[in-house]
């Protein structure tokens, strides 16, 4: 599955959080994550997010698709960091 | 069409950018909006935001899915803006 993942945090945690995703995803802005994981590696990360997170103050959203083909990307101004294409 | 929108802003910008996505879109957290929105209206949408952006310094990422049913959200901590239920 492919996904998209956006997390806010309370400073104290943020560094964290973000050596967290970038073990299973790939940073592409500010606190922005995006990449293939499975169902199962999924779980895990938010099992190791809920850690790190204040559950009540912390906001992590991830939206998924199936299939990445799914997903259209388009970037305007800056690219902060280049990866795979979409279609 | 369906879009998640997030934005990476030099902070003299935030505000404007804040408000023009308003007008579009949902927002869910810090720098991350959501909706349904037509391709037109998303054409509007990007040319007004690169009237506001620093086209070499801000960053500004769209997805978008032919069919909202295609994607997925899930909520961990704090949801900051509760809309539409996705499946």
């Amino acid at each position: 599955m492919y996904v998209i993942l956006v997390y806010d945090m309370g400073e104290a945690r943020v560094t964290k959080m973000l050596k967290l995703c970038r073990r299973y995803l790939n940073w592409i802005q500010n606190s922005v994550f995006e990449g293939s994981i499975s169902p199962v590696k999924l779980l895990e990360l938010i099992e190791e997010a809920k850690q790190i997170m204040d559950l009540s103050n912390d906001s992590l959203i991830i939206f998924s698709s199936r299939e990445e083909r799914w997903l259209t990307k388009q970037v305007v101004g800056v690219e902060r960091n280049k990866i795979g294409n979409f279609l």
